[in-house]
Formats: structure tokens, C-alpha cells, sequence
């Protein structure tokens, strides 16, 4: 590595939230780009269906990128690029089930897309240029999840992905640590490592243990149904599910449309053992016993439309509780998520059903000492934590100050900061546009800040409407106001409040008549504040108030 | 006990979520009530301020109501008698600190209310009528928290309140456990016991564990200033981090109205001992080294207006943050605060506070194996777990049977349920009202489903407004529509669209004026139907959508 070669890491997302993790990697001309998720919104961002991040600096550099480089097939990592492939088609990399994901995303998705999506195997390498980017396997809460080495002539920079390190993984092998070691004995630029679980002492639990729950669920349950929610993508869990089911002598339903989706992917690709004969209709569930049946279902989270909850509000078309039905939660709640889970637990248990949700689930992501173990294997010069809130990527830093590495050397930065590395320096050269951009319904970007403020201030206080309709040559009023309100008050509990709120605007409206200017936008200010100051008297509250005067010709 | 006579168990709310705690015990014409709290409102109730119970049953029986006797001063024990209080005017009873509480409460409602406030000791009996009401010991979040005894001659039920065992308490004594069993040993109808941590195993911790945790921060950060955030009605916790402030000399400061106003009642009453010129007022903090001077305040549940998040988002008038502040989070976030409490951590964590979380909090309720201990203590003929939603009642249910409780002894109730007890039997005789009020504002009960939903909507679509005017006589149209948006779209980015949805109103409009009946109510439907299916084909939404035709004479 020479002093004078940079290579640039540029985090164009994944550093505010857990969540829209794109980081492109330039040197000189060529640019590659890892990852490309997307967001699911925040609280404050009413009626948004997701956020994508802000590809402009790609854009703007077109011809110089490469191609999108997956670690896995999780939303947070390929959910954006539907959109952004419309605007930046260049070719996709992952390994065989990550693109299959992909591949079906791309087909639902409402504007085609068509660009290469290029399989590579773990220690393949793909050059770019000045860049080759090889695939390192690791372990984590998917299938096929790899880590990436980037090299360059600047040196090499490891990219965790999101990774865990199991000794005992149900599908395929551990992490691989020696091609780990081996790129750190040779010299190791900068690691961008997975924060997630920095704040959590001690090592992450092998996905095994969760199938030991599951077993010892499935034989203390031999008399009732058992049913089985958990993340669609976690294909070792369902596999877990399957093995009980056989050992079990129990036939499986899946239900939920992205748990069918993914199920069937892997299945076909040979990531799910799946043996003949076991697998069931909906509809047949019925023609067994229901203690020789296992449910696996999406809606671990208590999202709403999801398959458990449709079940837990009464409200699914096809599955019902029976009181004794045994029902396994299988994740953990995500920050935010916590009291639609616990109003599952309360809705099914109310039912009659036996919620489990102890020991059925581990993280799919490294905890302290996994990632100590990472940091003295590879040994990089620059520490750079990634994926997790400031709060997890503090808690990285400390991890590697513990370790002795310098405070200079560990490096933490904003999405958009463009950071310049060399063997001696790290610095940030610029910043790039990063901010999240919301699709709502069709639209990406059309609904901002002014937006989402009326939004919020409808949702707590409703709006107060009063439409009247003026003369324009005469200037006098040719009706009486109609008043209508929206999530105001229950009108027909209000008349009274009603009927004085207009006699109010009628008075402005008089007093307006009377005035020299005649002037409208002085009268609607004036029915704003008059109705706004009357409303908080009677009643201590702030209705958005919208004034409409309709001009007759 | 005669199997003839029967006593009756009435919760009035507090079964269905934790928060809006009122039960009713009636013995022929004699009821008491057990505490008056309130409910926050939960994520659907966009706007509301708070909830409260509905009291028509204690409205309908004014005259049997004897009195409310509180177990302890929390919001979700007390919130509501400001409420309740004006429609049943009836003594309140509790422990000195409890009533001091309820005191300055009810000085600062609105309405004022002038019932007996009347102190009642540890071991002191009230008589009313056929019932007797003791109050005994416990441990908890806050001083002066009892359990009740109520004896009536079909039987002692015994209501823990909130409740812990702290065999360490750090203002007072150890639960009664003796009066407890003496009381058992005497026999005890029913036991109505606190269910929030009935998930937990184990033995909660003690209140003086996290003063240990606080003299080790103290002792490493003497360098550094100290700012402790927690709930105001804790004052064990207060008068640990006061006791800390002095072994450490540092001052104190309190901001926070809440904190201001409870600390200043403890002091006043003796629960926390604050040694002279240890306290000073907020502007004198600067006249102070940072590291000798200690803030405790309000905002450990990320709430957005106290003191806390407004120091964390660098909007509080007096205090800001230095690099190098210590940061103490003393409470565990409730349920559905989780990311309130994040996003504080994170923001203090960037302006380079260091913020401890970890060890800094114990529970006020008892685990698992406090409720066998209890259960053990008292053997109540019938157990009925309370405080608590379904899943905690559920899990202390499954103790009791542990335990060997028959199964039909152990009652899982709802809110508005009427338990009829006697030595023989336990059976719910009837219902009577038990929903939640809505607050909003000054209004109480005037939001209601209708208007909660219209608040959801407004707040995911927005509202698309189109007005125009007709000529009453002629049914002809004096004027082009208006239209008017709020939360739907950025309106200046949008012009196109609105401009083609004004000409489709128009030409709804036509329609109108040459149809024979030119019926207005029709030619709404016809202005949403059109608008709705444009505005969905164009960008997949669905806003609001509010036609007014404002009719002109």
C-alpha cells in the first residue's frame, strides 16, 4: 500500500438507523457499491410505505459504477433496488439464493427492471477495474450471507455484512474465519463491521439451540396443532420447523405470501430439505388430526396484515384457534414493534391458545465478543463501525478502544460523509447528498417535511373546515358558511359548538362586507384566529381550521 | 363465613392494560372503591390525552359509595379522581405521602373538587357500613404504598396494590409480611394480587441495588458532572442519588415540573432527607465546577416535552450538554417507549455524553417467585390476579395452579365483570359498564370511534378538499371548483394533477347541471368515486376525499 493511493468509502446510508444500508466504494474511476436496502418508517413519518435512499452522488457518477454487490437477501440490504436500479441500471452481484430473492423482488416490482444479476460463489472474486470484490461466507439469520473483501490498490477493505459467527449453523458452514485471517496476516485496510448487537455482552447463540426448543416444544405438545410463526427469510429456522415436523410425524401449512415465496425458492435451490409427502395445503389442513399438523406463518411481529395476526384478530379466512392450539413466536420484538407483539400474545391467549415465546429465537447477529474475535483475527488498520444506530456504533468504538486500537484509527461516520483512506490518514474529504427519501403509494419524494407536519397535526387534532362563497364583482357573500370537521369532534354530539362557530365566521364575514378592501386573504386569517381562539376556549383544543372562499362569477 | 353471604368484586377498569386501576368491593348497600387511576392512551387513540374509567355503575349506587381508598400516589392509581371525583363526591383515603400527592393534583384540575382527604396509617382500620378497610405495609416504586384488607362478613379480601418484597428498602420497612400471615392464618376469601411481572422469574431486585450501581459512577466520574434521569414519584431513588451527591460533595439541582413538585412534597413530609445547602436552584449551576455538581430530572422514558429529551435535542432553556457528561437513565423504557428512549440515547451519545443504562433501574413489582411467597403467606381460598394485561394475569394463573390452586379457584376477570363471591362459589352475576373515557382536551367522552378513525386515516392519506358554489334556484354552478389539500401531496410539485382533477370535477359538475333530478348528495358520490380512482391510478393513494358544495341564495 502506498501512501499517496485512496480508496474512498462512501456510506450513502445505514448509519442513522438500523436499516437502508448502501455504501459505495470508489478508487479513482471505478465505483462499487455494497448493498442497497431500503427503510421501513419511522413514527413520525405518517403513511410513508417505506424509504430509499438518495443515489444522486451515483447518478451523477454513472459511468463509473460498477455494479450493486449483495450481501444477502434481507429487506435492509436489497429493499431499494427496484427503485434505485431504475435510475442507476448497472449489473447486480450476490450469491445464488440472495439473487433468487432478488430476482422474484424485481419481478413484482410495479416499473420493470432489466439488468444482469451475476451469481458468485463464496472465494469467487469479480474485478472492476481497480476493484475486485470477493465473496467471503459468514453466517447469519439467511442463507448464502457473505462478507466482502474489496481490493484495491489503496489495500484491502473487509465489509462484514451483517454476520454472526456460528460454530454449529444448520445450513452449510461457519463463518470462514481462516480466509478472515488470512487477508488480516496479509494486511487489512479498514473493516466495516455490523454494530447491531455491540451493546449485548457475550456470544450470539447458535440457530441450533432454537431447534432444541422446538424439539422439546414438539414433544411435550404431541396432542395439539402447533403453529409456528417467524421471519419468512430465516430458512434454517423453517428447516427446523420441517425436522421436528418429520421427527414428529406431523404434516406442515404454510401460510403468508412472502413465507410461500421464499419457501419455495429455497426449496427448489436446495436450501430446505424438504421430504416428499409433508408438505400440505391450507385447505387440506382439515383431512389430518390437528396434533399430526404444524402451521409455519409470517406475523411474528404483530404486523397487521400479516398471516398470525389475521389469525389472533379472528379475521383470517382460513385458520382458526382451537383452545389447546400450541403457538411458537419465533423472534424477537424489533425496537418499536413491542406492543403489537404483546397484543398478539394477549388476542391468541385469549383464544385459548398456549403462546410460547422463550428461548424460541437467537439474533442473526454478532454480540460483543464475536466481534472482538473478528477485530484481533483481521487486525485492520482502521475500524469503521457500521450497521446500528450511534448509540451501537459508540458501543463498537469502545470495543476496539478496549482492544488497543488509537482513537484516530477507529472511525465514525455520518451517511453522505465521504471518507478518504491511505495507508497513513483517514479523513472526510466531502459529503453527498444522504438523506432518506419516502415512497408513498407511487410517489418517491413528493411527500416532505410540509407534508408529514399536516399529517401529524391532523392525526392529533383533526381539521375544521368552513366554506363559503363570495360574489367576485359585488363582493358580498351569497350564502350562509357550511361547516364540515374531520376527526374533530362527533358532530351530531356538537350542534350547539357548531352553530356558534358559525354565527362567529358570519360576523367576520359581515365585518368583511363593511371593510374598504374587501380583502379575502385578510378575512380567512381573520376566521382562522377567531375560530381557533373560540374552539380553545369551549373546548381546549386546536382543529386545523381551513378557511375556503369559493368566488362566483 | 356464612356460604349464604356474599360479597361482590367489581373492576371498574385495570384488566385489560396496565393503567386505569379502579375496583369496587360491595357488601350489601355498602361499596368502597379501590384506587381512581387513569390509562395513556394507547397508539390508536391519536390526539387523546388521557383515559379514564367509566364510574356509571358508582354514579348509579352514589349512595352506597363510601369512599376511595388508594393503595398509592402513581398516575394509573390516582389519574383520574380529578375526573371521577366531580361526578362521585365521596372521602379519600390513603397514606400521608399518597394524599399529598392527590392534593396537588386536585389543585391543579380544572374543576375544582372539595371531598375529605382523610390520612390513614399502616395498620390502621376505616369502617363503613358492613365493610372494614385496613391498610398494611409494602414495597414499592414509591413510599407509603400499601395493600388493603378488606373484611366483610362473607369474607377478608386482601388487594396488594402495586407491590415488591424488598428485604432492603431504603425509606422504611419491609413489607407486613406478618400481618399478612397472621390474616391468612385467620383465612382469606380472596387475594387480589398485582400481575405485571408475573412473566419474570426469580425475586426482583432491591431499591438499594441501584444505589450501589450509582456510588460506583459516582466514585469513577468524580471528574465529570453527573445527570440523573428517573420518575419523579420515585423518591427512594431520589434520595439515593441526593445520598451519593453528598458523599461525593456534590450539589444538586431539580428540573422537571413533576420532579420539582414531588421532591419539594417529600422533603416537606420527611420521605427524602435533604441535608442543608446541598440543593441549589438551576441558574446557579454555573457557578460551579461541572464535576461538583449533580441534575436530577424528569425524561427517562424519552417523553418529548420533559426535561430530559429537551436537554438531548439542545432546546432546554438552561441546560446543555458538555463532552464529557455522565448520563444516568435510571428507569427501564415501558412498553411502546422503547424508541423514544433510543432516539435519546443517540442524540445525547452525538453531543458526546457518555449514557449509562445498564444496572440503573429495579423493578416496583414482584416476580414470580414474590407471588408464590405471597400466595404461600396468605393461601387465599380464591386467587385473582389483577394489574395487568391478559398475557400477566394468564402467567399468574399458571403459578397459582403451580402452587395447587384448583382451577376454579382462580378467577380471570374483565373489566366490568361482577364477581359474586361466597365460601361455596365464585361467579360472574352480571356486567356493568367498564370501557375507557377518551380525554381530549376539555372534552371528555366526545371522541369516539368515528372520530379516532377519521384521525387515522387523515394521518396516513391527508385530505383532498373540492369546493364550489351553487345557484339554489337555477341548480346551475356559480363557480369552478376550489381545491384545496392537507397532507396528501406537496401541492406546488403537483400542479399537473390537481389541474386534471379539477376538469374531472367539472365535467362531474356538467353532468350535474344536465341530469334531471340534480341531486347534490348524488353528485358528491359521483366528485369521490372519480377522484378516488384518479388519484389511485395516478399515484396509489387514497386521501380523504371531501366535496362541499356551498349553496348560494
Amino acid at each position: 500500500m502506498s501512501s499517496k493511493k485512496i480508496v474512498k468509502i462512501i456510506p450513502l446510508g445505514g448509519l442513522e438507523q438500523i436499516g437502508m444500508n448502501i455504501t459505495a466504494i470508489r478508487y479513482g474511476d471505478d465505483i462499487i457499491v455494497v448493498d442497497c436496502g431500503l427503510a421501513f418508517p419511522s413514527d413520525d413519518m405518517l403513511g410513508i410505505d417505506l424509504v430509499i435512499p438518495d443515489v444522486t452522488y451515483l447518478k451523477e457518477n454513472l459511468e463509473h459504477v460498477r455494479g450493486f454487490f449483495i450481501t444477502h437477501g434481507h429487506e435492509d440490504h436489497i429493499g431499494a433496488l427496484p427503485y434505485v436500479l431504475r435510475e442507476v441500471p448497472v449489473p447486480v452481484y450476490g450469491t445464488q439464493l440472495t439473487l433468487a430473492i432478488i430476482a422474484n423482488k424485481l419481478e413484482e416490482a410495479t416499473v420493470a427492471v432489466d439488468v444482469p444479476l451475476q451469481v458468485v460463489s463464496y472465494g469467487d472474486t469479480v474485478t472492476c477495474g481497480a476493484l475486485s470484490v470477493e465473496y467471503i461466507r459468514t453466517n447469519h439469520s439467511i442463507a448464502d450471507s457473505a462478507a466482502l473483501a474489496i481490493h484495491s490498490p489503496a489495500g484491502t477493505i473487509i465489509h462484514t455484512g451483517d454476520f454472526k459467527i456460528d460454530f454449529t449453523p444448520v445450513y452449510g458452514e461457519t463463518i470462514d474465519l481462516q480466509r478472515l485471517g488470512i487477508l488480516g496476516s496479509k494486511g487489512v485496510l479498514a473493516l466495516l463491521c455490523d454494530s447491531t448487537n455491540a451493546l449485548k455482552p457475550g456470544l450470539t447463540m447458535s440457530e441450533r439451540t432454537v431447534g432444541k426448543t422446538f424439539d422439546n416444544i414438539f414433544a411435550d405438545n404431541t396432542s395439539h396443532r402447533i403453529i409456528v410463526a417467524t421471519f419468512a427469510s430465516n430458512v434454517d429456522r423453517i428447516q427446523q420447523i420441517i425436522d421436528c415436523a418429520v421427527r414428529y410425524k406431523r404434516k406442515v401449512a404454510i401460510d403468508g405470501r412472502s413465507m410461500v415465496n421464499i419457501v419455495n425458492t429455497a426449496v427448489e435451490l436446495g436450501y430446505i430439505q424438504m421430504p416428499d409427502n409433508i408438505l400440505i395445503p391450507i385447505e387440506e389442513l382439515n383431512r389430518y388430526p390437528m396434533e399430526q399438523t404444524v402451521l409455519i406463518m409470517t406475523g411474528s411481529q404483530g404486523e397487521p396484515m400479516a398471516a398470525l395476526s389475521r389469525v389472533a384478530s379472528s379475521s383470517h379466512r382460513k385458520i382458526n384457534i382451537f383452545p389447546g392450539d400450541v403457538v411458537i413466536i419465533s423472534s424477537t420484538p424489533i425496537p418499536g414493534n413491542e406492543k403489537s407483539v404483546f397484543r398478539l400474545i394477549n388476542d391468541l391467549s385469549m383464544l385459548g391458545a398456549r403462546v410460547i415465546f422463550q428461548d424460541t429465537h437467537v439474533s442473526g447477529h454478532a454480540c460483543q465478543d464475536e466481534i472482538k474475535f473478528l477485530y484481533s483475527l483481521i487486525r485492520p488498520k482502521y475500524a469503521i463501525p457500521i450497521h446500528g444506530e450511534y448509540r451501537h456504533r459508540i458501543a463498537q468504538r469502545n470495543l476496539c478502544l478496549e482492544l488497543g486500537w488509537n482513537k484516530d484509527n477507529v472511525v465514525i461516520l455520518k451517511s453522505g460523509d465521504v471518507l478518504s483512506l491511505t495507508s497513513k490518514k483517514a479523513e472526510i474529504t466531502e459529503t453527498v447528498p444522504a438523506r432518506g427519501i419516502l415512497v408513498d403509494g407511487l410517489g418517491i419524494g413528493d411527500v416532505g417535511n410540509i407534508v408529514l407536519r399536516d399529517r401529524q397535526y391532523l392525526s392529533e387534532n383533526g381539521i375544521f373546515i368552513v366554506s363559503t362563497c363570495l360574489d367576485y364583482d359585488s363582493k358580498r357573500f351569497l350564502s350562509t358558511p357550511v361547516i364540515e370537521t374531520k376527526g374533530f369532534v362527533y358532530l351530531k354530539d356538537a350542534e350547539h359548538l357548531i352553530a356558534r362557530a358559525s354565527l362567529i365566521v358570519q360576523e367576520c364575514m359581515e365585518k368583511f362586507e363593511m371593510s374598504d378592501g374587501r380583502d379575502v386573504n385578510r378575512l380567512k386569517s381573520e376566521i382562522r384566529n377567531e375560530l381557533s381562539e373560540f374552539i380553545w376556549k369551549e373546548i381546549h383544543r386546536r382543529p386545523m381550521i381551513l378557511p375556503i372562499i369559493t368566488e362566483a362569477y
